[in-house]
């Protein structure tokens, strides 16, 4: 098995949508998606890309995805965000997670941010026990808080 | 009273950064700040600024923030992300941490963003019902993840 990590280009975003609408039906919200492949394409490789992507390939094909952004911390500076890491079903166990959770990592290191961040779904324990053998802190107390786009509309009706 | 909201300049920086550690002393890390009024000067207002700020004056003087930055949602797209609020102990009640959330759900949608999002700790019951009131969702199942700087040069020298 020929395992390859690199900088993901435009013309892995359609794999990249698949791995993402994966990734929704894991975590139970498969009609959450609402985004396309063009606009992937638009988003991430335009004159000011909003996010930066790497992909793990297995045998030339995309078998896993680790999209990341920078965010900013009041209290440390400049923060690498990990949002999403997926490995498709049929070749977990194999690597490709730590190989790009290595990478991000390393990519993080060199943009001299001050921590990586992500986010963890409680019940994937797997993958909590995963991140904390990593050394990453879990915060089981602070929780994470959306106003969607229907609250959002809904919000400003009321001011 | 006169209430002025507004966007922060350069020179509310130090003023910020008094408010941005009063929420860590709240927060129980008071030494969790490592930042400084100039990194905060030169993030915030250089070419490519790393965050976006607004202020509440009360009679001329910043008794509150919120600072916020765009984040990406591989399901959803564009997202504004509320990264701190913070009102002045001693002007609590009197309406603007409401008066910065309204700007930041109307910057948001200027923006076209498809969601605001933050983080709340979870004993902050207090601002976890003023969240829920306004819409949001409190995403209990949901926890934060960091991987600090001492975890990253920690990781690094285990590859």
């Amino acid at each position: 098995m020929n395992i390859n990590v690199r900088v993901a280009v435009k013309k892995d975003m359609p794999e990249i949508f698949d791995l993402i609408k994966e990734l929704a039906v894991f975590e139970k919200e498969p009609h959450a998606v609402s985004i396309t492949v063009e606009d992937l394409e638009n988003y991430g490789f335009g004159n000011h890309p909003k996010f930066h992507c790497f992909v793990a390939d297995v045998d030339g094909k995309v078998k896993a995805m680790a999209l990341v952004y920078m965010r900013f911390s009041t209290w440390k500076g400049p923060i690498l965000h990990l949002e999403d890491l997926v490995v498709k079903q049929d070749m977990r166990g194999h690597g490709l997670g730590t190989a790009l959770l290595d990478e991000v990592v390393k990519y993080g290191n060199e943009l001299d941010v001050k921590r990586v961040s992500w986010e963890v779904i409680d019940w994937n324990e797997p993958a909590i026990e995963f991140y904390e053998k990593k050394g990453a802190d879990v915060k089981r107390d602070w929780d994470v808080v959306h106003l969607d786009e229907d609250g959002i509309k809904n919000y400003l009706s009321k001011l």
